[in-house]
């Protein structure tokens, strides 16, 4: 009596197949029907659906991907093979081609030996044991909860042979003079490690089979039946996805209108009188002239040679400018850049996202703006809008910025986990201090172009900046990644300060030999 | 200069107070909207509101949890003093007591020192690294997860002193004759190690401040102030999850309606039409009668033998039937027990969720009969009729089965972990044979009762149940957790597979020396 338990592959093992005249009878309404739900999915403009296609070789990953192309409108997919990674992608982290890739709302992404293809390679060939095997599924579980929770539709199929088969279609493939090309010894040396393949896949598939990101195990072995689970599989999803997408839209519009009764500008007016850390500030603090140069001087040397040092050694640098209007972000800027080669930094001014930025996660942008080793980008302005400005401003629904502290987190923690140096600031000033700035900057033909209406707007929610940037403080200064709060009333003040920070951090980092400060709670 | 960056933690060592005549005015209304948000919670019964106070001894945790008490109904609520783990709760995977403590729909649950204490005290007394740290934080961010997709609530409150105030309020508790109970030697050693404890504090608030369980650190010095952030912070929270809950509610509905047209007992057609490897099984496996006799009798020899093993070893026993109505599964559980004693197991059918049941997460009523060492316990039917029964009959909407996979994995995943011996069934029969044991039944008086309306109507889903099953098991025969299919149209082939099974099984845990099988794919 065979006892052996059933493996979860083998629901994939069942020799189906469907006749060349189902085939065509199935495909003709499947094309007209996901060419229709092609155009629903990017009329509403909501969602883009993210496919992936993993499995076996000869398993009909290509294939079936170019079925999807041929069924749909391929102006409207994206198909991306990935590869070894190439240098650009090697010096970020090892999601930055993802998000890179991610495409706009309303449009189709396929993806083969995407994120999926190197943990699998990894834990088969024994280069990472269970547990590294399991914090990368973790990973890629954030990724795709982050994607889903903006809307996003993701499917995921597993092609699937059992072994006889794909040694079948190897051979097959190999003696065919059109399409030997295919085969490459490494297809070969994989189905040697056939076994532990299926073992990983098996881990992989029930650590990431999630509501949001769902796996379909698809048999391999006969074309028709493989193309048509696919296709029908992505119609129905595409039919339900449509249906959620836009009565989530309604709920998160009722729910933001009804929290708005109870909140100010995003802050709830109760919790809001409790004191902030931002007002807790010294802002009489200030630097004489002659104080102030001699300092600059000094740490703008320091800086010079700490850069230089920083930029040798390859390291990647992160500085984060955010604070209030008028408190003094940009001449920060401009000391740092002033002492250092134009060629190894950046600075990226953040203003409202572009069309093409707003029709994708908000993260997208600034993950495409990482910069490559041996470099530094100054972000005047960052991810950190989100729970700012948008929340403020009800960019956001209430939902989305209550999530982002964590997906922040998220992001900053694979910046780091890279080995990059992430320094970030609060520019700080007091609400009588900005007014007298916004002034000024009237009365003064040459800077009056830095004025808007909408400073004067921000002028009047203060507070309910100062309160969102105590909770952001509260929820994003880690230990690895934390918050210097700069004290900008005075300007002169301010700037040693940033110069100061940038110096010890820096120092910290790639090794200089002065005595470093511990970070601690209550000194 | 300071240039120290500044820490979480700092965003509550401001110094804040509230004056008693302010006090007692916030409170005035505070309580009462309190009050009323308890009553509409009650009155929506939809969501269970989790609140959970960590944080450094003499914080605050006790009194604010008792004025949360004072404020509102206390017939409502339960509150939690977790300490060490009891033998009871030693025995079962860790959070099996969080699980069981889960109060139903309209209830507030208050919970100290619960599920953060010990991965935050094994880190401070070094006894985990910062990686297992975070994978205790991935399973707690699990079950907040899972929970607040069911609608729950959950807040989870910081309290916060900074070391010397921490040292003061020791202090002057020890020298209350009326208070000095309080402090524990433990308390003056964990505030030695203060330092790691805010360390690792911020770890598990940065690795679990999610937007679906947001942490809130609140400044404890001054009690009338954290009362009232904690009583407000609750009261916004309760304003805008009743009205979550709400939209959420209908929202859920009306995407089942729609997915109602484009399904069929929750199984789209289009995909129903695959091939399923219940199908594929070979039902015409029988045995005779003489064989089956002597087969049972030495299976069930070596059952009693191994089973009695198991029990001196301290094992804990899950067996999971599952299949099809009129299948065998109680013939089955029969023989199992037959020969074992009856001290050492139960047999859990499984029917309606209760009323007490059904008012929690449906995988509750499963983790409160997880047996303890030395325990086996029978599940006829079990948690999987959330993806089963609960799917085909629309007791569970789509959004909420299609999650259950990964929920059950998680459930299994502790279980295994915590060293249970998992053995899962699925009873086949041809739906022929179904039509003749329904008509056997009608026809004799003394099983009659076994057959119900419900019956009738489960037979003409026989197709639905089949794909089911086939979903179930592509989802969730994982390697260390895999079905058996069980082929029933002859009950005695059924019975003999099942017992070979199950001693193979604990054959392979308790180590008898059988040559035991691999499991394989494609064997």
């Amino acid at each position: 009596m065979n006892v052996k338990p059933v493996f979860m592959f083998q629901t994939a093992e069942l020799g189906q197949s469907v006749s060349k005249s189902e085939f065509k009878k199935r495909q003709k309404t499947l094309r007209k029907e996901l060419l229709d739900l092609q155009r629903d999915v990017r009329d509403a403009g909501l969602s883009p659906v993210l496919i992936d296609f993993a499995g076996v070789s000869g398993g009909g990953k290509g294939t079936s991907s170019n079925l999807l192309n041929k069924w749909m409108d391929p102006r409207w997919i994206h198909t991306i093979g990935y590869s070894e990674p190439s240098t650009e992608e090697r010096q970020r982290p090892e999601f930055w081609r993802y998000w890179r890739d991610l495409p706009p709302r309303g449009q189709i992404n396929i993806s083969l030996s995407g994120r999926y293809h190197r943990p699998l390679l990894d834990f088969v060939h024994e280069r990472i044991d269970e547990d590294q095997l399991e914090h990368l599924c973790e990973r890629i579980n954030h990724f795709e909860t982050t994607l889903a929770a903006d809307g996003a539709l993701i499917l995921k199929f597993w092609m699937h042979l059992n072994r006889d088969v794909q040694e079948k279609r190897l051979n097959k493939l190999k003696d065919d003079p059109l399409r030997q090309w295919k085969v490459k010894p490494v297809d070969w040396e994989n189905w040697e490690l056939y076994d532990r393949f299926v073992v990983a896949a098996e881990h992989i598939i029930s650590h990431t089979n999630t509501g949001d990101a769902p796996w379909t195990i698809v048999e391999g072995e006969d074309f028709n039946h493989r193309h048509l689970v696919v296709g029908e599989t992505l119609r129905e999803a595409m039919q339900i996805h449509l249906k959620k997408t836009s009565f989530r839209q309604s709920y998160l519009e009722q729910l933001d209108a009804e929290v708005a009764e109870l909140n100010d500008h995003g802050i709830s007016s109760a919790v809001s009188r409790q004191a902030t850390i931002v007002e807790s500030l010294d802002l009489s603090l200030s630097l004489e002239k002659s104080d102030y140069e001699s300092q600059r001087d000094e740490l703008q040397a320091r800086l010079a040679v700490l850069h230089g040092k920083a930029v040798r050694q390859g390291r990647t640098i992160v500085l984060v400018l955010e604070g209030l209007d008028a408190a003094g972000k940009g001449g920060s800027a401009r000391q740092i850049t002033d002492v250092i080669d134009a060629r190894t930094y950046k600075v990226q001014p953040i203003a409202a996202p572009t069309q093409e930025e707003h029709s994708r996660h908000y993260l997208w942008r600034f993950w495409k703006r990482l910069p490559r080793p041996g470099f530094m980008t100054i972000f005047d302005r960052s991810w950190y809008g989100r729970v700012l400005v948008e929340r403020i401003e009800g960019f956001a629904s209430i939902e989305e910025w209550q999530r982002a502290y964590s997906e922040i987190n998220d992001f900053e923690d694979q910046m780091l986990e890279e080995g990059t140096i992430l320094i970030k600031f609060w520019f700080h000033v007091s609400k009588e201090t900005q007014l007298e700035r916004f002034k000024a900057r009237e009365n003064t033909p040459h800077k009056r172009w830095k004025l808007t209406d909408e400073d004067w707007r921000n002028h009047e929610k203060y507070d309910a900046y100062a309160f969102a940037a105590h909770e952001m403080i509260q929820r994003t200064s880690t230990l690895s990644a934390p918050w210097t709060l700069v004290e900008s009333d005075d300007k002169l003040y301010g700037r040693i300060k940033v110069l100061d920070t940038v110096c010890k951090m820096l120092e910290k980092a790639v090794g200089e030999s002065e005595p470093k400060g511990q970070i601690k709670s209550g000194a």
